[in-house]
């Protein structure tokens, strides 16, 4: 990324920041001759300077992902500024935004246990507190066979409606069209 | 991208909707042996099926540009999913998101008519209907001088606070500290 030396964030704890705040990340590589996106959760490790995080077994981008050089964004806010806010008419538009790019080395994870503690972490941050939900007592041959179809969709749009907020009803809304959708071809 | 096909969306309307309402977009090419990263809005033109922006002429990432297929990513909302919300105890989390990835070929502009014409669309798209801003009226000798440092971040931030919504707000306090920073250093 292209920074103007006015505008970098030189201090690590507030990279950290981002990145644990916004914690849905972009993975970049460059697969069969293009670049080649996942967008996934990912935890950071402060003290080793590592991120963890898992991709379907189906998502080809894995192969090859560790002979190369790979690129990590967490995006931040970001919004339109306005020139009619300035005090001057000479002025144009910008678009203020806040970005963290990681690029480094990815590393494949075989190790069963290392593999479920990084999915706990996941679940310790994302969670509400005072949920239940349990990794630990799933029955180990679902999640063996988690490449089936997830057909939970209604219960989770009715769920994300529930919680009121802007971004949990947009996406609602979104899953709804897509439903509806199938229905009608 | 990797989409399990029950996810796609196969209806261009809706993939062009996604692209118009979330036009801060990521663009993405190999640079110098890694993938390299800008966050620019786009404008859409659907008959031509063209994207339109631009970039910082000291941005690196427009050299090489067209000697290579090109990513841009349009971001939608997105919410963790808890499996606590299921019926089942037997379930994972997951994280839906709403993202169009766009693979094409990029060209540069030179014809000066046509990138005035690309910054006045993307004025019209973000400036609000009763904004009095016009771009012809900009001084030219500022236009073409507009690789001096911004220095009315004060103003800008004073501004997203009094709109008062949270992703403004977010932006408004990270522009506030790096500001201090900058004073403290």
């Amino acid at each position: 990324m292209y920074i103007p030396s006015y505008f970098k964030i030189k201090d690590d704890d507030i990279m950290y920041e981002v990145i644990e705040q916004n914690g849905f990340a972009t993975l970049i590589s460059q697969h069969d001759n293009r670049p080649m996106a996942t967008h996934l959760p990912l935890t950071l490790d402060r003290s080793n300077k590592c991120l963890y995080g898992h991709v379907a077994r189906p998502n080809p981008q894995w192969k090859g992902l560790q002979q190369q050089e790979v690129l990590v964004i967490f995006q931040g806010p970001h919004s339109y500024i306005s020139p009619s806010w300035y005090e001057t008419g000479d002025s144009v538009p910008t678009w203020n935004y806040v970005a963290v790019h990681v690029y480094g080395q990815a590393e494949l994870i075989d190790d069963e246990h290392e593999v479920m503690s990084s999915m706990i972490s996941l679940i310790e941050k994302y969670e509400e507190p005072d949920s239940l939900y349990d990794l630990e007592s799933v029955d180990s041959a679902y999640l063996s066979g988690l490449s089936k179809v997830v057909q939970r969709q209604e219960l989770v749009i009715q769920r994300l409606e529930a919680l009121n907020r802007e971004n949990e009803r947009n996406i609602a809304a979104l899953m709804r069209k897509n439903l509806e959708l199938r229905n009608t071809f």
